[in-house]
């Protein structure tokens, strides 16, 4: 089972990519982010974020995509152009008919870390824990993307370490 | 010059075509809605959204596309799904090289009827007449993006009756 995680944003998606063994173990395959430019405009940078998602997916070819549940209920002018970079993300996974979850960032913080308002650096280090790695996966935008990864395959596939939060929010397909 | 107008919505997505003849006149060309149905997934839904604009691009080959600009303050739920909407319209148009404009319905409103917070139904009899129709358009979501498209053509396209707001606000390239 190969889970894709993304971290939507405008001027930087995160994405990371995992692989469920059976239904004991998951391995790291690979994280990045895509970046577009402050100059361009907002359809353009809409453009190459879907152009590079339908790329990664071709190119990962995973089965599930887990996406960043939106929780702002301070900054709405922050929201707007997050929700877009969403909108075309989801578009992008339809088109290539992936099942997609998702989680708020406090579900994935408190089933990573343990402690739901984790920052960015405990995130960075429990997942480097979980997959066993020495070092931390950077930028902290592609480490959020496996992160929602790992919490998808703790809080759903049979075998897997059992998750730190018994929520079984966000376990459902996005509406 | 022709000017696709569109009113952003996940359910009810408004569109509107709009023809410049020379510098002095607007003709009405089209309008219609885009719907998608509640037990459709969101991503499914978006899907349907960005085909349908791009089945009308085709169509209608416009030249600019008006966007209604997002401007909720205080229901951040509702504004998400909107702008998840938003995000694969802009997409479909910069798919096809269109330069986008974006008006607030505030401006809208005060450049059609005199009143920026005039109510749905008099922003249909204002279009109505500003077109020269006998009957106002339906449902309220066309006829919201066929007010985009005239508030466009009267505060950009020189010879075309001057706006009764003289704002220069939303006269730029989305960004």
């Amino acid at each position: 089972m190969r889970i894709f995680g993304v971290d939507p944003g405008t001027a930087t998606t995160g994405y990371g990519v995992l692989d469920v063994i059976g239904s004991h173990q998951f391995h790291y395959i690979a994280s990045g982010i895509i970046q577009t430019k402050k100059d361009r405009t907002m359809a353009e940078r809409l453009g190459i974020i879907r152009a590079d998602i339908l790329c990664l997916l071709e190119e990962y070819k995973p089965e599930i995509l887990v996406i960043e549940q939106l929780f702002f209920f301070r900054n709405v002018s922050t929201a707007i152009p997050v929700a877009q970079a969403r909108g075309v993300i989801l578009e992008a996974a339809n088109s290539h008919c992936l099942p997609i979850f998702e989680y708020t960032p406090m579900q994935v913080k408190l089933n990573i870390t343990g402690f739901g308002k984790a920052d960015k650096k405990m995130v960075q280090f429990s997942v480097a824990k979980l997959l066993g790695h020495e070092s931390i996966i950077r930028p902290d935008d592609a480490a959020d993307a496996v992160a929602l990864a790992i919490c998808h395959a703790r809080l759903n596939l049979a075998g897997v370490q059992p998750p730190l939060s018994p929520s079984p929010k966000g376990t459902q397909p996005v509406r």
